[in-house]
């Protein structure tokens, strides 16, 4: 097809429920954008996104999860100065102990109150919707 | 790039707010694979998700709507026989009257207990899933 489409991609959310307070997980990109964000990746052709996530989560921080909800798609076409990326960001949970793979060059456990300004892409905005959904039930708005 | 990525499209399930029951628009596909669905397109590379689904509804029934929330995103890749899509589906409101034009042959306005079997791709479950959370306010679950 000649139709250029934008790039699917997965982002997750991901909650270690074996500690206190659910604390997330965040990685050191490997690659550019440098920077810390949430773990996740393309999809690949033939790959059905909750798939994609499994394998993104297992690739870069070595820990299998289950998901637990699509939070939002996010499709602004800036979001990502490289190409045009529509993140589809679930929520997931893990336990055990992140070990940094793949495009990670490290992996944190971060509390929900501790999280960083700065992260790669629009990932701030992100985890600002889910605290939203998190804290006070409040699911993000479409535009 | 190289990588060959599955193809974002929105599909959109149209509120008519203006008549009893809210019933919603179904579309008559002209392109293959023939027959009835919700109305919808692929993204274009630069356009947000958002603008996809109010450009989609005005170029194939001819109206503007007016995004309620995103029902779930699909990405099978059995679901489109075509290609590998992976569909935003929204659920929107509009008023007025449809009109079909672009891909759409015919559209009609269709009670929610009046939808008919065997829709295109996968919409009978799409429209399943809309109507748990419609009327149970159950929001489909992720695999």
């Amino acid at each position: 097809m000649a139709h250029k489409n934008p790039s699917p991609a997965v982002d997750i959310i991901i909650e270690m429920v074996d500690r206190p307070d659910r604390p997330i997980i965040l990685i050191e990109r490997l690659n550019p954008p440098y920077g810390w964000a949430i773990p996740g990746g393309f999809m690949d052709y033939g790959e059905p996104a909750e798939t994609t996530a499994r394998r993104e989560a297992m690739e870069e921080i070595g820990l299998a999860v289950d998901l637990v909800e699509l939070l939002q798609v996010y499709s602004d076409p800036k979001r990502d100065a490289r190409q045009h990326t529509v993140s589809l960001v679930y929520i997931a949970t893990a336990k055990g102990e992140p070990t940094a793979g793949d495009d990670a060059k490290n992996a944190k456990i971060v509390n929900v109150w501790e999280l960083p300004n700065n992260l790669c892409f629009d990932h701030d905005r992100i985890l600002h919707d889910y605290l939203q959904l998190r804290h006070y039930g409040i699911r993000p708005r479409v535009g």
